[in-house]
């Protein structure tokens, strides 16, 4: 599924993270942590489950721990990287849609006009989504996901998006695979919009890999068989789906759970109600210098992208679910820029 | 999510099967498959996707393996183990309940009547999974499926039902994970009927099960998040199905897939339409004897359970697919009794 394409093209950003790695590992196998109480809390939960005969000691086939991917494993300011995706696709299709000229959401989509997008709500979104995930089979669908992220760039960083990803959270990755864990994506976004790319980028396989869909459609073209996308919601991954998606891809509560925003409130919740010694922990937004600040937890700004209100952040405190400040906590954010 | 009370009852059956394996494992992988065509297909399909610098050769990372359940991997006849359950448990219920006495599907399957419970079409089997898969939490029914498989005997073998797994395909699920296969069962059974036992019996874990599911909702009871079963169809895996449940949950194109039914066809035709070397196989219970002989292919008589028409047997000699002759494939059809 993962064509040498995308693999050649993502294989120096993996070869990288893994060359700045395996360095320092034997030493800290989390060097771009900050030493303090969030590193603390990763390192002596994965020693208290990881340590035969502790009191916390859990199983390796039930070490699962879950991640939110946008905002958490990849940056999402200033949008969702899934929605300039579609944008991007409205504009590539729209030659073929003289239509789209005079007729709303694509209208709004083609003057750039964002807040002319927002104003059409949820019928605007799933006509766009219609137009730009569907109506083709899942093999095109991954084609056409790996050529725009092989060219699109990041108009902050001018980077490609699948660089824009927390070193510090590939670190993490890594580690809690090396301690025998199984490490999923539990994710808002298109689960065929993450899979191409997960395996190279995060060496999250496909199959561990939990998301929104649309609905697909079995069928036999020219005498071969194909998977069709259909303009349908299948399921939404998101808020109280996170451990329904979690419940139905995975089939065991997870013990560590990693999110951003208050999508994510339900996975750790989920997580936290197993018996047990559990890890949750969601990332806060508090560098714009080298990222971006928005929360509006802790007086940032508010965003309706990933948005962390003040009330998650208290329900993280009542709850013993830990911050991680991009800011104190991470001393790189990007792996190095190629 | 698998509770130490059916880890300790299903251990014997375990420790037996992989006590009767290594013994001969060095010489032969599959003791229990006599030499032959189709045992020859299996060890020639491994060694060409598993030898480094083979044509055939596949990476470990896309060694994966679907297998359906009912009739392949363990026994479906007289009627699908999971019905038996769901009758079970209208009889357990029915002292709360009773207006069933007079009232279709539940007079019918009180009265062990299934003529009369398969006369109420598809509405009456909704009623009766209703009744008995909904309205309890997950975990409730985890521990339902459970209890109920800890008693519950075969009326023909008069053994339990996790005791009456095929050992030809315990070896062959072993044999391929020792190559690096990753293996999945891919079943129209329920996925949470399958996931209490699948680890522990066959090897496979509760994230690499995919089958029908109705749909869960996140609620909060107690102040305890719950996921609580609905009396609604979510996904049905089976025929088209099948390759739909394989791409949501796996996201990659097996390239090795074992059935029994012509519920499998598509399966099977989506796995053998990947690039490069592929291996399909059915299961034809042609063995009185031993288990059951029904078809109708080769004059077996006809079932509608697992039911393999001479049309499946046609499109699988059309389509290179191997027919596994429980008769004369086998030298044992279960593990042996405790």
């Amino acid at each position: 599924m993962i064509p040498h394409a995308i693999a050649r093209r993502l294989l120096p950003v993996l070869t990288a993270t893994l060359l700045a790695f395996p360095a320092l590992a034997q030493d800290d196998p989390l060097p771009s942590w900050n030493d303090g109480p969030t590193k603390s809390a990763i390192v002596d939960f994965v020693d208290a489950v990881t340590t035969e005969g502790s009191a916390d000691y859990v199983a390796a086939a039930e070490r699962i721990a879950t991640f939110d991917n946008d905002g958490t494993l990849w940056v999402e300011q200033p949008v969702y990287t899934q929605l300039v995706f579609a944008f991007d696709r409205v504009k590539a299709l729209a030659p073929d849609h003289p239509e789209w000229a005079t007729t709303e959401p694509f209208k709004s989509v083609l003057a750039g006009d964002v807040a002319g997008v927002v104003a059409t709500g949820h019928e605007g979104v799933a006509a766009i989504i219609g137009a730009t995930h569907a109506g083709m089979s899942t093999a095109d669908f991954e084609t056409i996901v790996t050529d725009w992220l092989a060219t699109a760039r990041h108009p902050k960083f001018d980077r490609a998006y699948t660089t824009l990803v927390y070193q510090p959270m590939l670190e993490l990755l890594a580690y809690l695979r090396a301690n025998e864990f199984k490490t999923f994506i539990v994710s808002g976004g298109g689960i065929e919009f993450m899979r191409p790319w997960t395996e190279e980028v995060y060496g999250i396989p496909p199959e561990q890999v939990v998301g929104s869909s649309i609905k697909t459609r079995f069928e036999m073209v020219d005498g071969k068989p194909v998977l069709m996308r259909l303009a349908e919601v299948d399921f939404i991954d998101d808020k109280d789906g996170k451990p329904v998606g979690i419940n139905s891809h995975i089939g065991r509560r997870p013990i560590a759970a990693f999110g951003n925003s208050a999508g994510d409130t339900q996975m750790l919740q989920w997580t936290g109600a197993g018996e047990g010694r559990r890890l949750m922990m969601l990332v806060l937004h508090d560098d714009a210098e080298r990222e971006y600040a928005y929360g509006p937890a802790d007086g940032l700004p508010d965003s309706s992208v990933g948005t962390f209100p003040q009330a998650t952040m208290d329900e993280a405190e009542a709850s013993g679910w830990h911050i991680i400040s991009m800011k104190d906590d991470w001393t790189s954010v990007f792996p190095p820029a190629q």
